[in-house]
């Protein structure tokens, strides 16, 4: 099973894990969030990847607020890195990958599925607690807990985070190696009504160094 | 904090967390259960008890399933307490406590509140892992490395289980003692179409149980 949003780093996570003789349960949330062109991005990346399910579970986390991705709080824009890096953003979503992967954590059980692959990178991220490997490895320890199949024995829960010693230059390569076409992706925060990538939210600016650094050309139109 | 079910362990524990001089933030979720009416109970008993806020999340596990309470499985009646014990139930909705937990630190650190109360007990419980002090250590733990306030060392996150080792006898004493009208707060698994209790499902076997073992008299109109 993998999170997926259809951006560039749960794609090539698929990819790997596809690489590696997985059968792939992609499992995409629909949280309220600004950029809901992920969820169409989740589903073709899926598709193309040959998943066994793409599963989207709504959870209105727009109710509980806090984060510019859902709330009405303004993206910040034309960020230099190391702005980025200071500080933990605006776009920060309370507990997200937490409550993402409690969610997988429950179709696990359902599914009798082991490995819980997540994009998760702590080299070029937004400074987010939990892409974090200590982060990683205390929710598998809780997720062993958790569960009757675990108690049981019936089932050992893997947290797998192929990505999370990558640069994001190092992630396109990788995926590009195993035939991703990231034309498909979509990483922008705060698309236009067009659907086009902003092209200066920080995951836009990441996204065109990443391919830059890559020496590989970005397929993103972007509005700016 | 306190995640409320509407039924007779969250509605106590909130009256403990109320008698100790906390400010009540009252945290419930629909999330495709059968027995709907404990919605309109954990209301009930958040305005009852003074809460600031009562706040009701929708999350669509049904979607996942694997739940006789999310899904078309036959809910267990008029099992003897042995056969209650002997396996984790049909009823069990996995990582039920891990997804409502995870929300509710969501939550914690929007509104900066450290004391996430839930109504766990391990004693007169229905045999699941989400309810263990082993599983509650392990998500406080990983709970401190995932949201940003913790990481930056504004809020420390403690998981409060008043209940943990009382007998349901003893949680409904202790409730009584504290003024508690459980005539307001919900059990049963499966009411029937005018919302009575069904009066066999596990939870209203152990609720009739602990009101008999308490001495005092139960308030609710069973069907059965």
């Amino acid at each position: 099973m993998i999170l997926s949003s259809g951006g560039i780093d749960s794609t090539t996570a698929m990819a790997i894990a596809k690489s590696e003789g997985f059968e792939i349960y992609s499992l995409t949330f629909d949280y309220g969030q600004r950029h809901a062109a992920e969820l169409e991005a989740a589903r073709n990346v899926a598709l193309a990847l040959g998943a066994t399910r793409h599963l989207v579970v709504r959870i209105d986390l727009g109710a509980i607020g806090g984060s510019a991705l859902t709330a009405d709080i303004a993206v910040p824009r034309g960020r230099s890195e190391s702005a980025m890096q200071s500080a933990i953003p605006v776009t920060y979503v309370p507990a997200r990958n937490t409550i993402f992967l409690s969610c997988a954590l429950a179709w696990a059980e359902v599914l009798e599925a082991a490995d819980l692959f997540i994009g998760v990178n702590a080299v070029d991220y937004s400074g987010y607690p939990d892409c974090r490997p200590e982060y990683i490895r205390a929710f598998e320890a809780m997720a062993n807990l958790a569960i009757k199949a675990a108690v049981e024995g019936t089932l050992k829960i893997a947290i797998r985070t192929p990505l999370i010693r990558m640069t994001k230059a190092g992630i396109i390569r990788a995926g590009a190696a195993l035939g991703v076409d990231y034309s498909l992706t979509r990483s922008c925060y705060d698309p236009d009504a067009r659907g086009r990538a902003c092209g200066d939210c920080d995951s836009c600016l990441l996204r065109k160094k990443g391919f830059r650094e890559a020496g590989i050309p970005d397929p993103t139109i972007y509005a700016r």
